[in-house]
């Protein structure tokens, strides 16, 4: 399997979208900006490898697909506003509402969250109402947007209440997408399986993005947060490992070898990273990765 | 038909809905403000009004209406924000933002929009796929937050202009409410009916708020933007007169008696107001307003 065909039919999906459902004027600009050129597609590469697993990719998959990387970008519009995080860049450019203002930033988020429901819409499921149900519950003021919250209220004290944020603002959005895949698919996992795979997974991610950014430059901010600095070492690798291999426990037992080849992938990107940067990471924590560099190693 | 009935079970409704769908921490207090004590329930009572007159208020019908309200109440919140219209206040309180903060209101808003989208799963209906496609549609970003976009773009040079931020940001919620309601029962008009009296009584709606407002203290920007002092007078009026006469005209060829009843009302206390304060409006525009007076005491 070759991902890369995949990224081009989602992109060129994505592209398609913003043709039939932006205006010319105004806000065309800022959402095309803020969506194109897309990123590493990770959440829809989730949903076509699910479906690639259980059954095949149909139109469905591809709507709903396009649909979770529309919601994402909102949430990073959304997120990186002056009074949230207060980012400037994104993705190696200038974030929406600097190179734009914030109220189209504001509005270009609104926007992408309304075309992300519009494009559930051309589902054709009977399990559609299911979809909608756990979209909105999973991307609510219950899910991401509380995680969201939680993440700006800086009073995170402990790494369990880390593991929470992680947990409702990145891994939500990745149940979802394994949730809304099975659900298109004809002979489907259970809700659980996708929920814990989804749940590990979004874990692992985040994690591993706090360990790879220690390598990088760092605010006094973001010191502050990353749990690998402001928490017990080994229980926040513990945690990390026991996910990585969840994930892998999960991808086996149920025969996802198009999704375990996926995430392995990714895995293998992150590995290098790591490798590359060990010492300079090690240095900064005072501490060995060789267990995660081990733990990733591992094929499934 | 008494109002009060339907408006305490709409409020009800809210209420429960936000008591099962909210986080008890941080976001839950913060929409809860915004969305209660409810304001005067305008749109869901319009679903309310032509269900009624079309066949019965149903259980759909109730989800429908709750959800457009917490999606405007959205659109206010978000309208609200420093970077956006900068309102301090709102329905007579401190808005979302002054009284908690910016990222607050901004996730609030989210939340609520996602919870608009979520109370839509709740209808059992095979026109549900319809409904979610013109929802996103008419409140995405060719419709009502390309109207807010307009609005903010300060460079309303024509009457038409007004029209046409009038038509996206205010109509288009009103014509949604038409939609949905009529999707909902088993003899529906036509679509077209529907957007025609949603368009009229969207903008008899927002320029007999532009021209109550000459009645208060209005702030440079608001005379700069009302439509009664920048524009030709008479060709705003004649607009005002037209589309007043227009929502009287389909109601009754559609024998939509509630509904008609439920605009009277609405009619009635904006005449109240025109003639409470009459001498005041015309000194500052220079002009009778008789002919508006009139054409709103005219019962359908």
């Amino acid at each position: 399997m070759d991902f890369s065909n995949w990224r081009y039919e989602i992109t060129t999906h994505i592209e398609q979208i913003l043709d039939d459902h932006l205006p010319s004027e105004i806000l065309g600009e800022v959402i095309r900006y803020s969506v194109l050129p897309t990123g590493k597609l990770f959440r829809p590469l989730l949903v076509y490898s699910l479906a690639n697993d259980l059954d095949e990719v149909t139109e469905n998959h591809q709507s709903f697909a396009c649909s979770l990387e529309l919601h994402h970008t909102y949430t990073l519009i959304h997120d990186d506003l002056p009074a949230m995080d207060d980012d400037d860049y994104r993705r190696g450019r200038l974030s929406s509402h600097k190179k734009f203002n914030e109220w189209k930033a504001i509005l270009a988020g609104d926007g992408l969250l309304n075309l992300s429901y519009q494009l559930l819409a051309e589902i054709d499921s009977p399990h559609l109402p299911h979809i909608l149900k756990d979209y909105a519950q999973f991307m609510g003021p219950k899910g991401l947007i509380l995680g969201q919250a939680l993440d700006l209220n800086h009073n995170i004290e402990s790494f369990k209440a880390v593991l929470r944020v992680h947990e409702l603002k990145t891994a939500r959005l990745i149940q979802l997408a394994f949730r809304g895949a099975n659900y298109l698919c004809e002979k489907p996992l259970s809700l659980q399986t996708c929920d814990e795979l989804g749940l590990s997974l979004g874990i692992c991610f985040q994690l591993l993005d706090d360990l790879c950014e220690l390598s990088e430059e760092v605010s006094e901010h973001e010191k502050e947060i990353n749990p690998f600095l402001k928490f017990d070492f080994n229980t926040v690798t513990q945690q990390l490992i026991f996910h990585i291999q969840t994930v892998k426990n999960i991808g086996e037992r149920n025969q996802l070898a198009t999704t375990l080849k996926y995430i392995d992938e990714y895995f293998q990107k992150i590995l290098t990273h790591l490798e590359n940067q060990q010492g300079e990471i090690e240095e900064r924590i005072g501490h060995s990765i060789k267990s995660v560099i081990e733990a990733l190693t591992i094929k499934a």
